[in-house]
C-alpha cells in the first residue's frame, strides 16, 4: 500500500498541472454553443484514462457524450464499483466578479480557482490518480472499477437515465461511488448519507405585443414586470415558508434522533454571516441553520429578466418579464407532483391583463440512505485513514439526481464522499479547489477499495 | 406663399433620402460608448443647416454637443421664436423584435422605419426644410428663428438647463416651438396643451457577497430577487393606484370642463386592446382610458435584472437585484419631491436581511399650458392650413421635461406642435414615421411662421 501512496506524492505536482489543463476547457453544458469544447474536454479525459492504464471510449448519449473507463480486469471474482463524476461546468457569470478569468487557472498558496475545479473536475482526477497509482505499481486493485463521467449534470443529467438503462450490463455492480459534495473542513472529513432533491422552472410574463412608449401608453396597460413581481412576491411567507398550497405535504419530518446527529455539525452564525457578507440571516423559523441548508425544502428566485437593462434609463413598459426559479427537495417530496403544483400555483397568480408560461425544467428526486450499514462504515474508514480525522455523517442541501437513477434504473445505492470544502466558491465566482483535500482524496480513494473489498459483495448501503 | 409650398413638393423626395442618411446615425445618448457617433450626427446636421442658408454651429455642454442655428437676421423687429428638437435616440433593444435594423431606414408605402424616424429627427427636419424653402425660394421669414437641436433629450437634458442659462441673451424671444408629440391621426392634426412630467429611479437590492450555490447556502440566506420582487409588488394596489404614501397628494384634479373636452378625443378600447395585443387593459379606477394616459400619474418598471439570464437554469441565490423605475407625473406634482417620496418608501421596505440602494435619475416637471391664448390660436390655424382638417387641442402622457426649463430660465412658453402618430413605435421596435405626416408637417411650419408673425409680439401662451 505504501508504494501506491508514495507513486501519488511523487506526482503530486504533476498531477495539479494536469489539473489545470483539464480545467481550461469551458465545458459549459448550459450554454449550447459551447458543445465543441465539450467534446474536446471529454477527448482530453478519455485518453487521460487511457494513459493511466484503463480502457476508455466516448459514448454517445444524444447530448454531451460520457467517458467510459474500465480498469483491466482480473477475471477473478471481485466487488465491481461505479465511480461517478461529470466534467460538464456551471456557466462563469458574472465574469467581472471573477479575480481571474475562470478559465485561466491560478495556484494561490494551496488553492486552485478555476469554474469546475472543486465542482467536479478535481474531484473525479483524484478518483482516477489512485487507481492510476495501483497500476502503475502493480499493485493489486482489489475491486473491478467503472468509471462514469458525463457532461450534463449542471442542466440535470437529462441523457443519463437512458444511458444506463441501455449500459445496464456493463454498469452494474456493488455500488457507486462520488466525490461531488463536500465537507466542513480538512479536520472533519464526512460521508454524506442525505441530498436535496430539485425542480427547476421558467416563469414568462407576457404583457403588450411590443416594449410601449411608458408615456404614450402608461396608465391604461399592465406592466408584465410588475405582475412577475406581483406573483413572485406571493410565493414566501414572512416565517420563510413557501406559501403554496401543498408544497409541505410529503415532507418527512425531521425525527429527534436526526436533528441530535445534525447538531454535531457546528456552524457559527456570526462567522456564517460574515462569510456571506449580510447582516442578518434569513430563513424557515424552528430549525437550525444546519437543518435549513440541508433537511428543509427550498424555493430560489435565481434569475430575473426584463425591459432595458442597459446604461441610463429607458421610459418603456416592457413586453414580457421573466424569472428562473428552483426548489431544492427533501424527502419524501416528488419533483413531478411539485413541478405541478408550483406550476398550477404561478398560472393561477396570473390575471387577465397579462399571461403567463411557465415551463417545468430539469428535476431530481431528494435522496437518503442510513448511515449504519457496512458499505458506509467502509466508506468512514477510508476517509478517517486519509484525513487522520474523526469523520461525521452529513446530510447535504445541494442536489445529484442521478443518485436516484442508479438506484432504480442499477438497483443500487451511492457511496458521497465528497471533498469540497465549504469555502470552495462551488457555482460561485471564483471556484477554487483546495490541494491537500486534492491529494488527501487520493489517498482515500485509495484505502476506499481495500475497505469496500474487506465487506466483500452485495451488502447494499441501505 | 405658394412657391415656398412648391419648393417643398418639388424636393420631397430629396428629403427623404436625406432624412434616411441623418437616420443612419445610431444616435443614442444612453450609451456612453456611442459618444463619436453621437457627434458625427450632430455635425452632419450642423452641415445640413449651413447648406439651408442658416448659421450653425455645435455648441459643448458638457456632455453631447448642441446644434444651434440661426437664420438670417434682416434687422427688421421681427419676432423671435427657439425651435427645439433632438437628435439623440432611444436605445433601440430589444434587437431581435425589428424587422430590419434599427439604423437601416425601410420605407415600406408612405412608412419610413428606423430608429429616430418619428421621436424626433423626421420632425425637426420638417422645419428645417420648411426655413430653407423660405429662404431658398427668396420668400421673406416673417420672424427671426433660432434652431436649438440637443443630443440629450432621452436621458433627461441633463445639460440644457445651464446651455440656455449660459446663452440666454441670444435664445430668449416670444416662445419656443416644438414638433415632438403626437396626434390621433392626419384627420385629426392637435395642438398639445399638457405634458406628463418624470421622475426616474434604479434600485438595487444587495444579499450575500457574491452569487450562492443555492444547495449548499439555500434556506439561510435572503434572496434579493425575492425581495425585489416583494418591494415593487407593494408599490401598486389592486385598482391601478400607485401605493406610495403621499403619492397623489398634489394632484390638481380635472375639472368637469376639461373631462368633456378630453372626451372629444375617441380611443375604442378594443380597437386599443388589440393594437397592444393584451386580452385586458388595466388602469386606474374611476378615469377613461384617455384621462389614464395623459392626465393621470404612473409608475412603471421599465427593466428587471438578476442573476442567471442566459440559456438553461444555474441554481444560485444572487447577490443582487435591480430595477429601472419611471413615474409619469402630472399637474401640480413636483418630480424632486415625489423622487424623496419613493426612495424614501424603497428604503423603508427592505428587510434587513438584505441592502437597498436607490439612485434618483433624471426628472422632468409636468406642463399645462391654457387652449385660450393667441398663440395657441396661431398653432391651430396653421395646422388646419396644412392638415385640412380641425385640429383638436389634447394633453400627451409623455414628457418633454425641457419645456418647463425654457419657462423658468427663458420666462417663454412652449407651442407643441406634434407631428407622431400612435403607430409610429416611439421607444419600441420597428420605430417609424409617416412620410405624409413629414410633408404636412413642413406646410404646418410654413404657415406657422405666417401665423406667429400675424399676431406680434409679446402674448404669452399662458
Amino acid at each position: 500500500m505504501q508504494v501506491v501512496l508514495d507513486y501519488l506524492r511523487q506526482h503530486s505536482s504533476a498531477y495539479v498541472e494536469e489539473l489545470c489543463e483539464y480545467l481550461r476547457f469551458p465545458s459549459i453544458s448550459a450554454q449550447p454553443d459551447k458543445s465543441p469544447e465539450m467534446r474536446q474536454c471529454a477527448s482530453w479525459l478519455q485518453k487521460r484514462f487511457e494513459k493511466a492504464g484503463l480502457q476508455a471510449k466516448l459514448m454517445e448519449t444524444g447530448g454531451c457524450p460520457v467517458v467510459l473507463a474500465k480498469t483491466p480486469r482480473s477475471g477473478k471474482a471481485r466487488p465491481h464499483y461505479l465511480v461517478y463524476g461529470h466534467y460538464d461546468v456551471q456557466p462563469p457569470e458574472p465574469f467581472e466578479l471573477w479575480k481571474t478569468p475562470p478559465f485561466a487557472p491560478r495556484l494561490e498558496g494551496r488553492n486552485l480557482f478555476a469554474r469546475g475545479a472543486s465542482d467536479n473536475k478535481g474531484q473525479h482526477l483524484a478518483h482516477l490518480y489512485a487507481v492510476e497509482a495501483y497500476l502503475k505499481t502493480g499493485t493489486d486493485l482489489p475491486c473491478d472499477l467503472t468509471f462514469l463521467i458525463e457532461g450534463e449534470e449542471e442542466v440535470g443529467s437529462k441523457n443519463l437515465a437512458k444511458f444506463l438503462k441501455q449500459n445496464r450490463a456493463i454498469l452494474k455492480g456493488e455500488g457507486v461511488v462520488i466525490s461531488d459534495t463536500g465537507m466542513p473542513s480538512l479536520k472533519q472529513p464526512a460521508l454524506t448519507c442525505g441530498l436535496r432533491g430539485i425542480a427547476a422552472f421558467e416563469v414568462k410574463v407576457h404583457g403588450p405585443n411590443r416594449d410601449l412608449h411608458s408615456g404614450i401608453f402608461g396608465g391604461t396597460v399592465d406592466n408584465p414586470a410588475f405582475v412577475l413581481s406581483q406573483i413572485l412576491a406571493t410565493l414566501r411567507d414572512k416565517k420563510g415558508r413557501i406559501a403554496i398550497p401543498g408544497f409541505y405535504d410529503d415532507v418527512q419530518p425531521l425525527t429527534a434522533s436526526e436533528r441530535k446527529e445534525i447538531a454535531k455539525l457546528k456552524l457559527d452564525p456570526v462567522k456564517y454571516r460574515n462569510f456571506l457578507g449580510v447582516q442578518e440571516l434569513f430563513g424557515e423559523k424552528g430549525y437550525t441553520l444546519v437543518e435549513q441548508r440541508s433537511a428543509r425544502p427550498t424555493l430560489e428566485i435565481n434569475g430575473l429578466t426584463s425591459g432595458y437593462q442597459g446604461a441610463g434609463s429607458k421610459t418603456i413598459i416592457p413586453a414580457w418579464a421573466s424569472a428562473k426559479i428552483t426548489c431544492r427537495l427533501v424527502p419524501n417530496q416528488d419533483p413531478a407532483r411539485i413541478g405541478k403544483l408550483v406550476a398550477a400555483y404561478l398560472k393561477c397568480l396570473c390575471p387577465a391583463t397579462c399571461r403567463i408560461e411557465v415551463e417545468v425544467g430539469h428535476a431530481g428526486e431528494p435522496y437518503y440512505v442510513s448511515p449504519e450499514n457496512p458499505k458506509a462504515r467502509a466508506g468512514i474508514n477510508a476517509l478517517r485513514r486519509a484525513f487522520k480525522a474523526e469523520p461525521i455523517m452529513m446530510r447535504e442541501g445541494g442536489s445529484i439526481p442521478i443518485v436516484n437513477d442508479f438506484r432504480k434504473i442499477l438497483g443500487v445505492d451511492t457511496l458521497l464522499l465528497g471533498l469540497a470544502l465549504p469555502d470552495d466558491n462551488a457555482h460561485s465566482p471564483n471556484e477554487k479547489f483546495n490541494l491537500d483535500s486534492f491529494e488527501k482524496g487520493m489517498a482515500m480513494a485509495v484505502f476506499l477499495w481495500q475497505e469496500l473489498a474487506a465487506i466483500g459483495s452485495s451488502s447494499k448501503i441501505k
